[in-house]
């Protein structure tokens, strides 16, 4: 009895940028002047006619997508939340200013865990400047929705759009990549042996570090402030939240651009690697694939390269060629492959 | 195996203004100089430096809970998603800027489906006259949820708080109460004699106008043209998404006076009247107690008084008092009683 328009076509098979084609083909271009960018990026862009432009990202975190609370703490859900969310405010060069906190939630879940999620939210709004400014809470049938919508600002001449990147440009991302895929696998494992044998008490210890990183990321708070200090201004960027290989994809199809990557300059972390050989996979999917990374990826003008190349945060991994090239990887062995547009529905599946 | 804190307890034992009150302890006052106001009134407002205000507002729509997708058209679903939003920043005697727009379904939900959702959020954002410049679409296990953010602005001068009430102010409102609860009734009516039996189609045509409210209401964009036009600014205004009951005492709350409201002069529609006989429900319980009636509730000087005297799209229902008379409602026969504080759910089991 629902009103479903016919055809039934289902989501998977437009994907996500395939649906973003047809909503944004619904919504047509941006009504109101006062919109300098709209959907398409880490955030959307505003004037509104203060010294700085308004940024505006909504994510949502649903439960037994985005986090599993059999494992996940309610508190780390919340930090968790506004992480990612400040996380798209750095990717565009901004400051994160504020979020609203959208909270659906049913019957399990008491009034001490709705605190225990807002403590988290707390916390991590500390530890990123920004003010909660209001919210919605309310009676949901299954699980627990969160709905997070961040504000921030960022100086007119200081917005980095995904569309920037020029060739010969070099390809930048700070920390390391694949370790919070790393910690979804160890924490799905442990998950699984706790079934089996509820005795038997998950041993994460050895796993620390990608466990960590894939249940309370941090957002690169530090990495926007460094390049401040160091007079840099990259021409693109964006966050790794969906994965290495989308976010260089995104890039170039931002910036009508190719791109070259070298396998042997994705910085891996060694727990990753070993999480990796446990799971007979190669280190380098878990780094290009595996997403959740909340580091941030940029391109920077060669001129620019005396400026990072003492700084440990970053590592060049590769550089921006002609759109005719395409997205391409240099694998250790100096052979080229096209790198495959693929997330992380298609990797889990390998 | 949920992190769930000890403690449990349900989130109907402490009632909304109780979470929130919980939840406000939480977060503290607002960490930026930016936030006029946080939490607390129909938008949060930033004053980020430009000539207007920045006001921002959360609210979610989930499956089962705000709509049932048996009687209401999706298209018709997302077209409320964005009015109720719109209502918010109307509230703040603002003007809707743009909206967010974040949606998590489950596989029931075609790409179709999907774009039907957006044709009415489209429709709505022409309305309103505002943009949608980003999102989020996620896969959800159970039904559909909508959550948008929509920013707005107003002038410095021209914010209105539920926070300005002063005694002998005069208290309005817009269009008529207690019909999209009508709706509602009726809805679920025809539902049940359609599972009942299938072979009857629903006849709703008698009902149009209550039927409308509540499924496709109308945020009062006209109200606030027409408050501009008479030089009026209240002195403190709410939407009436939660009911009457509710708004009047938000207001009180809000702006520490009491209240006096006549059951004579509260504007309820024919076709409500009818449908209250034949739920054998008296009308003034819809009209005071109904809710999602997206009308504009304010306060206004006595002094403004004859700016508004020949608008019909006005009633003038009561008069601000002392906060300690309370909250209080002289009934047809001049009696004088309480208006208890409580809303759609307490009226539902009534």
């Amino acid at each position: 009895m629902i009103d479903q328009p016919a055809p039934f076509t289902p989501l998977s098979q437009v994907g996500e940028w395939g649906l973003i084609a047809k909503l944004q083909h619904i919504i047509g271009p941006p009504a109101s002047p006062e919109v300098v960018q709209g959907i398409g990026d880490d955030a959307a862009v505003l004037d509104i006619g203060g010294p700085e432009l308004l940024l505006v990202s909504t994510d949502l975190l649903i439960e037994g997508v985005h986090f599993d609370p059999t494992y996940c703490p309610l508190k780390y859900v919340g930090y968790k939340s506004i992480a990612v969310n400040a996380s798209d405010i750095y990717a565009m060069n901004g400051t994160p200013l504020a979020v609203t906190v959208g909270l659906a939630v049913n019957e399990k879940y008491s009034i001490e865990a709705i605190e225990a999620i807002y403590t988290g939210i707390q916390l991590a709004a500390v530890e990123y400047g920004l003010s909660v400014i209001g919210g919605d809470t309310t009676a949901a049938p299954s699980g627990l929705q969160i709905a997070i919508t961040v504000l921030g600002q960022v100086k007119k001449d200081q917005v980095v759009y995904r569309s920037g990147a020029q060739v010969n440009d070099l390809i930048c991302i700070s920390g390391d990549v694949g370790s919070a895929y790393a910690g979804f696998m160890i924490l799905e494992r442990e998950k699984q042996v706790f079934k089996t044998n509820p005795g038997i008490q998950p041993d994460v210890v050895p796993y620390e570090y990608v466990v960590q990183r894939q249940l309370r990321p941090e957002a690169r708070k530090d990495v926007i402030e460094l390049l401040a200090q160091l007079n840099i201004k990259p021409t693109a960027m964006i966050d790794l939240s969906d994965g290495l290989a989308t976010a260089i994809h995104s890039i170039a199809h931002s910036s009508q651009i190719g791109a070259q990557i070298y396998q042997d300059r994705l910085p891996i972390d060694y727990q990753t690697i070993r999480v990796a050989e446990e799971f007979e996979a190669p280190a380098t999917n878990f780094g290009l694939f595996g997403g959740e990374d909340y580091e941030l990826l940029f391109t920077l003008a060669q001129a620019d390269y005396d400026k990072i190349s003492d700084h440990t945060l970053f590592s060049i991994i590769g550089f921006v060629s002609d759109v005719n090239t395409g997205v391409r990887l240099v694998q250790s062995d100096d052979t080229l492959i096209d790198l495959p547009l693929v997330g992380w529905e298609h990797f889990q599946s390998k």
